[in-house]
């Protein structure tokens, strides 16, 4: 169950990570060099807010937050707001699929972490088990 | 109307940068050369992810994200813990009131971006006007 | 004569801390607002690259680090070449003085602490002293 | 010659993500749960300024920063000093591994991309050509 649990964190923080990588990426590279709808401010800026907000997900599982369910919530809606915007602007399929495996990832994590927070707090300080570096 | 809400906006910049110091420098400081209850994990965590996430909503607020609000809100939460923690260790007054201060000024902003977020879909993109820099 | 160097280090976190808030406003609003020269990449990938920059030099030295001389070395480096293209590209002149007093202050800060941290190491740790929180 | 250079550069990249997950999730997991002498300041500072190093290396590399090879530079030389602290701790061999490794390769992007940027300065901007994202 734990170990479960760890497999799917391991995941999210791999999609966060992606996601933050490929959105600065192609924000600072494709974005600024098309000009254009790609640098349009609204665009733009979900662009980087996606990236540092994808880091701070990353950053609460690294460090077994217990409160990592509330932030891939809040994370989850950014990457949505990311992914819908690179399809409105085009050409921006790489984005839009890591946006949406991080959205899907992160909105999975803080549905089965509040559960576990939830018998964690049933049961002591289950659910605050270190995470272990597979790495 | 506008104007208000900037003036706002400035004072959660100042208030969540305020907190991502305090929490960053008596972690690194007092409490890993206090020992004990400080280095506690879980209370040490809660210092480091309240800095993180304070830092993130600054930098969402600084880019006049549209979706602040919502990062706010989370901020807000963490901020909530970290004080009660900080409280339940005690001789951590410092971090208190600037985790106290944060977390009702990202509360207040998370409440009022809403509204006008809601007002400015109506009207416009008026909730999306970029923040003046007074600086 | 430690007491003088943690002024130093304090006036040196405000003014990064500082630059970091100027240049990630200003990018994200009056840059991508403007467009033309103000979005052209190499230029704006500085005003990014160098509000990274600031908050790492400002994250070293709020948590003592020993090795901030160094970051704040190659801080001063990048506040110099964002200022220089601040003022090429022109009205922004709130960015260029941001920059230009937070390359001044890392500089300072570069050469003093290595003194204090050569010091240090002849005579224990004074130099590793905890940064006292003055807010 | 520039395809060669993306290449080492994403080797870079991987390897500063590496290192700032793995210390980032050894030092608030191992590091605080194991206590004593994982927590003493300067090696516990040490973890957490490598981190953030390493997150603002791979920052100013995914967007294609021209001043990256000094940023390089400066994280090898904070990958050092985090690996011979955790050798000193030790019981930290995947930390000491992931430092080692990617202060190995910041040196060698510090040295490729400064010889890159000498010679593109002989040549135009070639060697502010973009990363390619390979994901």
């Amino acid at each position: 169950m734990v170990h479960a649990m760890n497999e799917q964190m391991e995941q999210c923080i791999e999609a966060c990570l992606n996601c933050y990588r490929t959105c600065l990426r192609e924000g600072m590279n494709h974005c600024l060099e098309a000009g254009g709808k790609h640098v349009e401010p609204m665009h733009f800026r979900l662009m980087m807010n996606c990236a540092e907000m994808c880091r701070t997900s990353a950053d609460f599982m690294l460090s077994s937050s217990n409160l990592h369910a509330r932030i891939c919530a809040a994370c989850a809606e950014v990457c949505d707001a990311c992914a819908r915007s690179c399809e409105e602007v085009g050409e921006m399929e790489e984005c839009v699929q890591a946006c949406r495996a991080c959205a899907e990832s992160c909105r999975s994590m803080a549905g089965g972490a509040s559960n576990a927070s939830f018998q964690g707090s049933m049961r002591g300080q289950d659910s605050d088990a270190p995470v272990k570096s597979p790495m």
